[in-house]
């Protein structure tokens, strides 16, 4: 047990926390960094973003650092890690070694984890269930399971790969009788801005991740082996105990990485850059930026400064799939129609200081409200999606129509599908809203950003929340009460 | 926003990898971690432990980075975290700026973290939410927030402090119309080797907390410095709508850290060391080892090592408490008498050759199961407590009364109140059923690690769990798979 002595000071096996090398890494670090910081500047300008207005100012070191960060795995090495924390365990001294070996099945469940796709490089969430049968008296640190697992995930992956990688580093560094891997694996959707596509999204409480692209998958060596043996079923029933049904939820799904939605959108026929470009309803594509082959050129780049090699095989299609990605998110004319809005009609209301309005109508109001309509919008200081529902309050007339959930939808979509910030959004929509409707508004944005859970935060499960009210809403407690209470009880019975 | 420019390479304040100051930092962190390590060796001694044997050698130095690492907000800044991510934000270009300010509340809910409590020196786990109104156009990036209540979660803490001092933190940073922090923190019980204490303890997949210590806490500045202001009901109505209802359970508690379910552990006239030493049911200590004040004052050490200072008046009963919990695990003589289990008089049996039994006989057996037997047990790797609950299943002859529940209840604290792997545990709690009752024997342990979410690791949620078998269940596949769908079925029903 000579590693047990190794890396007294080594902190990056025990606390992920380098202490070592840092020169060496440093230097390296800081080209990669600048050349991926350069690629994203090509990205924001090809979407017709200004590079230096101020909430954009840093999102190119940012995005460079992010993805670093969540492709470190192949700066480090899953041997070290397992081989500091192997413990001889030989069972009780008084020599009852009647059980064979150093016992029976040791797993470790619900580890949370996120990778990158290797199909479209947007991050994937992952719940990892790890577990090994000791043999020749070794066993591991139980946090060990957890690590090397991590290290897999920090890269561009795949599915079936990432239980592979896992399940091969284990075996070669604990050398255990067996050690399988189980992995249930949820991809953000493509969505399209129409309607029906949106009724994917829940209530981001529910955290089932319903409308996600979701796949299970198992791998095993050694006395996993075979998927019908004896340790298999030992494995799947402690997962059982904790809710989690492979067997059912098990998708055989070919090696290739179709699970990754957006290889569903190249073309049949398609070669080299054919569908690169899809505007997205209506908007019309910048005329200033860089062309759509710059950017798929930017995003091969970073591919290079993430250590991987972009012209293997299954990156052929990534810088195309990511740049298919972003461009949905391009800037748009601010004097588009919006499904049968003209926003000219509504200009001089704009201009109209809404002080003015006449309060004593509006008591006469009744609250209506719109409640859990979904959106996807791009945060533009990470160029990570956040996505969730929207709550909108509003007070109209007596004997009025309410507005019609379509067209509360098509503000939300105006408003979500650019770079954003979900501040920013929840005052666009309610101003918007506003405009149309009255000026008695209350947005309620319940989100979850993909970029608090994979750029080193990790904090999954964390949700966000943002209130913006106007008129009636911003001055009478009540009426925001009386919302909110909606909302509650909406979101209480499962709406 | 000068502060948007500074620090491109400080790496620290967004993703984690301290890349700066390193020179500085691993001399000071050298010293403290090796001081750590020497403090924990006397505290393994005192236990009577062989600070020298295999699954012991490099605790010390893991207890010791997994502290520092723990306790690494001493050495953070809050306010470079918040000043690197502020955001301009002056809502519509138009200047439609109706809502005033910049717009309403903003909350990011259910941030997972854990401190170290100051009156005991163990992790609690705490849920977190913060809350903010911009003001002056100012808006700050949402997982700064959750990176400011890390720094401050990172030290020694007391639930109300903590909430404090992540509000002012973030109150100087952001100078927002009002900051609100509400906190849900969960202590470890102080278990008592008797039966009674152990109902607290659930299956881990629960993960309701059950059995520990609750508080909920919340602490407000400006808008929200009055506990009834409208700012405090649209924070408190954001948090319904996932579930948390603080006001209901808000529980006022003394500025005092009376949470902490080891203060009361202090005799009424308690002075100096009074009542350090509490000799576990009938264990005799051991009479090699350093003596106690000695492993207070080691414990006195290893606070002054995390840069506090011991002499505060929060610190002084700290070091007596951790011993305290500490010496619950003191390393039993293994021949004492265990709530009437004489082992003596099964030495004989646990010399026989138990291939010799009969198996004929014992295919008359019947299956007998015990299940959710709640244990606790100390990591001997970190020195932090795991806990859980065992499964047990076994082959007992026709018209045999099946074994008392207290008898394995008995067993499962025999092998878990002492340094401990869960491996061990399992084999051991396994070869101790079957001296007594027979050789057809299975053990399943579910546990959740504290040192799987409080050292880096951070994976909250995951659960272990381990499989022993012997005998019957060795060889027969059917009666293994037998009793896991008997916990199984149990476990789905909520048992």
């Amino acid at each position: 047990m000579g590693a047990l002595d190794e890396g007294h000071f080594n902190g990056e096996l025990e606390n992920g926390v380098k202490l070592i090398n840092l020169e060496v890494c440093d230097e390296e670090e800081v080209e990669a960094t600048a050349a991926i910081e350069g690629a994203v500047k090509v990205l924001l300008q090809g979407l017709g973003e200004d590079v230096n207005r101020e909430g954009l100012k840093k999102t190119p070191l940012r995005v460079a650092k992010a993805l670093r960060e969540g492709t470190k795995g192949y700066r480090q090495k899953a041997k070290d890690i397992v081989q500091s924390a192997l413990f001889p365990e030989a069972g009780l001294d008084s020599g009852v070694g009647y059980a064979g070996g150093t016992g029976g099945l040791v797993i470790v469940r619900d580890i949370d984890l996120f990778s990158y796709c290797e199909s479209c490089l947007l991050p994937f969430q992952v719940k990892c269930h790890v577990g090994y049968i000791p043999s020749g008296q070794r066993v591991v640190g139980l946090s060990k399971l957890s690590r090397v697992a991590e290290v897999f995930a920090r890269r561009l992956q795949e599915p079936r790969r990432l239980a592979e990688e896992i399940c091969s580093a284990l075996d070669s560094g604990i050398k255990p009788a067996g050690v399988a891997v189980v992995l249930q694996c949820w991809h953000i959707q493509f969505p399209e801005a129409d309607r029906n596509c949106f009724s994917q999204i829940h209530h981001p409480s529910e955290m089932n991740m319903q409308g996600w692209s979701k796949v299970s998958v198992r791998f095993g060596l050694g006395l996993f082996a075979n998927e019908g043996s004896e340790a298999w079923g030992d494995f799947l029933a402690l997962l059982k105990f904790r809710g989690v049904n492979v067997e059912k939820n098990h998708t055989k799904y070919p090696t290739s990485h179709h699970w990754c939605p957006f290889r569903s959108l190249d073309a049949p026929s398609c070669n080299g850059h054919a569908s690169t470009h899809i505007p997205l309803n209506g908007r019309t594509p910048s005329r200033t930026g860089p062309s759509q082959p710059a950017m798929v050129a930017a995003v091969a780049m970073i591919l290079n400064s993430l250590g991987e090699d972009p012209s293997r095989k299954e990156f052929v299609s990534t810088p195309r799939h990511f740049v298919q990605w972003l461009t949905k998110f391009r800037r748009p004319n601010m004097d588009m129609k919006l499904n049968g809005f003209d926003f000219d009609q509504f200009k001089p209301r704009l201009q109209k200081n809404m002080n003015d309005v006449d309060n004593s109508i509006l008591d006469q109001g009744e609250l209506q409200s719109e409640l859990n309509i979904p959106f996807w919008s791009l945060c533009e200081h990470h160029l990570l999606p956040f996505h969730g529902v929207i709550h909108i309050g509003y007070f109209q007339a007596k004997g009025a129509e309410p507005v019609e959930r379509s067209r509360l939808q098509s503000i939300a979509h105006f408003h979500g599908w650019k770079l954003q910030v979900q501040e920013r959004l929840s005052r666009q929509i309610m101003e918007t809203v506003a405009m149309i409707f009255g000026e008695d508004v209350m947005v309620v944005v319940e989100a979850s950003h993909t970029c608090m859970v994979s750029r080193g935060i990790e904090k999954v499960g964390t949700s966000t929340a943002t209130i913006a009210t106007m008129g009636r809403f911003s001055t009478d407690p009540t009426a925001k009460a009386m919302f909110l209470q909606t909302v509650s009880d909406c979101t209480a019975s499962g709406g």
